[in-house]
């Protein structure tokens, strides 16, 4: 335990001034009615502990999917629930595989648990092989669209991968799902080694409350239960179910939101491309950029420095890349204003 | 971890009619200004991850408990507290020691993360005796005041237990503290092997919100830290944050519910003793109790079928016993009420 190397998270500022766009929160906060939903929570009964299975969650996760609530687990942000997957799932002698540029937390849950796994080049175009993932493995896991880069992969390619690995649990990483990708959560009929893991973090605008989940088969639900029951009994507060339930029966504010960061980012693509910046396409709620004649390390202190925050992770491959999440349209502006200042 | 055999938490009847004396939840709920903070924070700026650290939070415990911030580690419930502490922190090659009669997640958490562990038999009247524990260990841990039994320990014993044990990690876990037992937060100062866990699910009527938190030393808490860190970045959400600081800042409301349970309790053993019961003396907000003519599985039974839920343990030396909940004076009226028709 002693030579961890936890995960670092995107800078939190207390100053509300910062234009943040770095740790890809919506802009656009979440339904008003998971709000109310909290507020009419926010009662004497706190006094009670929560239901441990969520049944309300579950069920609420299992129509909108149009599966069975034994097809769901529910955590504590999608974070804890990819460290119950790794934990139950991953842990063979056969080393886990993901690709080089993902999310970076990966590679810590194999530290914490001991797990051998190796990672796979993404081509030069950041895209995933298929066939490199030909090799005997215990598991698999991605994000799609992939984090950081935003590239996303078809439906097709990911049933190819699961055919191919009948043996082993994919794990898809579907974070970033609800701005234009395609979510693979009707193939868990079909494949019962598929896990689908999601957030409200973007989607719903509920970052701050923790919510995460995954779907699958029903086996392998049970096998996330056994270790989330030998952990913790009830990793979700009473306020985060009531907001969760009434966030995700509100399909028109998440319809309209995520409408509104895609018609945002497609403008925000082109006014990139306009100073010149390379954008990696993107389905997500960021876009992964490099200028060919501004150092991506110097661009984000000169933003820094305007009170505007982005991502530069400074690791192999990406040094050259920025993550910029969409905003706002008005923080969206400034941000291309102050690009324009900094890269006269 | 398909052998993994899950803790079993009491049940949570969804029938609001239901007395419930099963869970040990203060019957008084969470303090007015904890419920005006939480609807306070659920604005759009639950669409911002939470800040990781929890400053506010370990901020208010430190001043409460006269400590450091970084002597504080929280997290989502005193359960998530302990999962980590075991991970971290009681792996070793000689095995942790707990009472036979203990909190039954101590030995869960030792099957998840694969850890020896011993178990010391209490002695007949379900006390700690310290000689027991001259060992060679790899930690030890109990809760003071023990559960399920009620009794407490003296601070001196604890201090012997800490100079006899300088090269293990002694977790003495006080999520009953607030209701007469003696907090040993005073000796982290002069024990670096020490650590203490709390919860504000008991005392401060918050059991729906999943805060806990541990004391000690800086090195064992960041220990912790790095462990929670390569887990999940924010385990408590923004909502949990606001709450519980709010919470401890109320000391009147926990001055105040903790010496109605108290009194409360005082008058259940003297009724309880009336109808021959058996009672072990008590620091917590629960009775363990046994009856010599009326065997405790049947007596559990006959009170739920009058819609009182108590708590019974199935298990060896102690399924003679029952497990009951301090609740307000009219539940309590209820229970002797039923428990008065039934013996007859």
């Amino acid at each position: 335990m002693r030579t961890l190397t936890p995960y670092v998270p995107g800078e939190q500022p207390t100053n509300r001034d910062v234009i943040k766009l770095n740790t890809n929160e919506n802009p656009y906060g979440p339904s008003p009615s998971a709000l109310e939903a909290i507020r009419a929570e926010a009662t004497d009964s706190l006094r009670l502990y929560p239901d441990p299975n969520a049944t309300t969650l579950k069920s609420a996760l299992a129509e909108r999917h149009a599966i069975t609530p034994d097809q769901v687990f529910v955590g504590n942000g999608s974070d804890e629930v990819l460290a119950h997957i790794f934990q139950a799932l991953l842990k063979h002698d056969d080393p886990v595989l993901f690709p080089d540029i993902a999310y970076s937390f990966y590679p810590v849950y194999c530290g914490l648990y001991d797990i051998r796994y190796a990672t796979v080049p993404l081509d030069g175009a950041f895209g995933i092989h298929l066939d490199d993932y030909n090799r005997p493995n215990g598991g698999i896991i991605f994000s799609n669209p992939n984090a950081p880069t935003g590239c996303g992969l078809k439906l097709e390619a990911i049933e190819t991968l699961l055919e191919r690995n009948a043996n082993s649990v994919v794990v898809i990483d579907e974070a970033y799902v609800a701005f234009g990708g395609e979510t693979a959560v009707a193939l868990i009929e079909r494949f019962a080694n598929l896990l689908i893991v999601q957030t409200l973090s973007k989607s719903h605008g509920l970052a701050g409350l923790r919510v995460g989940f995954a779907f699958g088969h029903p086996t392998l639900i049970e096998a996330l239960e056994r270790v989330k029951n030998s952990f913790n009994s009830y990793p979700l507060d009473r306020l985060a179910i009531a907001g969760a339930v009434a966030a995700l029966q509100d399909s028109d504010h998440f319809d309209e939101t995520r409408q509104r960061i895609i018609a945002t980012r497609d403008r925000l693509i082109g006014e990139l491309e306009r100073l010149d910046f390379e954008v990696l396409p993107s389905q997500a709620n960021f876009l992964f950029v490099t200028h060919p004649r501004c150092d991506a390390a110097t661009i984000a202190q000169a933003l820094r420095d305007r009170s505007i925050f982005v991502r530069h992770f400074d690791q192999a491959r990406i040094s050259d890349y920025l993550r910029i999440t969409v905003g706002t349209d008005d923080e969206i502006d400034a941000l291309l204003d102050a690009l324009r200042a900094i890269l006269v």
